[in-house]
């Protein structure tokens, strides 16, 4: 059975995005990218929303940036959960639309290894409702944004989890990964 | 200068409150009380609401189950943020009405040592404001609440902290220390 973890950034005040899906509070991608979703990571999973905004990582920007994480972003499978069917405009892209659910339980049975999902809360919601996330890896901000949209939201009641380990990054950002 | 640290509780989703004011997703008081609030505090500030729970710790419960820290609790000098005047019913407390910030102000300058802020969400954004708190210490707990209150509702504007030190708790709460 592969392994399906979470990669999320929040604020101190827990929130996934500022107002209006602002992100720009959020300096700990790289680090984070390096600490938690090692060589082992061969499947990504995104929502739609999300999604369009990893395809900067086949630009030539993202290539000149970030050459590392811009030829991982390129060359790993990725899985796209969406209502409505659409074209990726992107190699190596599966979407999953219809059954999300069915789709992401037979993903978890196929051959190989671990799939990192990249933000996606709200595809996360639905999943964890499933059972089908096997780790949290939350990457708490020094930042309060003062407003935005909770982590998890939507998640219809109290949910605890189990602290595994923690580590600081340079940045200031800490990393807190549970398990469910 | 007298210290004011705030020591604060939250979900994982960033809430220091649960829905109906429902605190009991909390299990790390005894153990951050410990940790955080050592033995240099010499004086507690409270907002009102946060007050009425604290005069728990004046209660034989209270002394039977924790009597180290209904002890501190009883002899420590109190301070409450209060828009009006009201009867303390608690020993070693001072009502602060009327001007609260000033009231802060020259209680930073009297003679002392570490204030520290337990809860009080709504006294600390405005101590925030002006620029009153020189530690805040956040304990992500670990459970996921679905909905509540945010950590600094109020604050009207995106703030950055600076990431001091972390530290994990065995029940799986982990503080985080920042400076403004």
């Amino acid at each position: 059975m592969r392994k399906i973890f979470l990669l999320m950034n929040v604020s101190l005040d827990g929130f996934f995005e500022a107002s209006e899906h602002d992100i720009s509070g959020f300096k700990s991608d790289f680090e984070a990218f390096s600490a938690g979703a090692g060589g082992e990571v061969d499947g990504l999973l995104f929502g739609h929303r999300t999604y369009e905004m990893m395809k900067f990582w086949r630009t030539p920007e993202a290539q000149q940036m970030a050459p590392q994480i811009a030829a991982f972003m390129n060359a790993t499978p990725k899985y796209v959960a969406s209502h409505q069917p659409f074209d990726p405009e992107w190699d190596n892209v599966t979407v999953l639309s219809g059954d999300v659910i069915a789709a992401v339980q037979q993903l978890k049975t196929s051959s190989g290894s671990t799939i990192g999902i990249f933000g996606s809360n709200q595809l996360c919601v639905s999943l964890m409702h499933h059972k089908l996330i096997d780790e949290f890896q939350i990457i708490v901000n020094p930042v309060v944004f003062g407003a935005g949209t909770a982590l998890f939201t939507g998640l219809p009641q109290k949910t605890e989890l189990t602290l595994k380990t923690s580590r600081q990054f340079q940045s200031g950002a800490v990393m807190l990964i549970y398990h469910p």
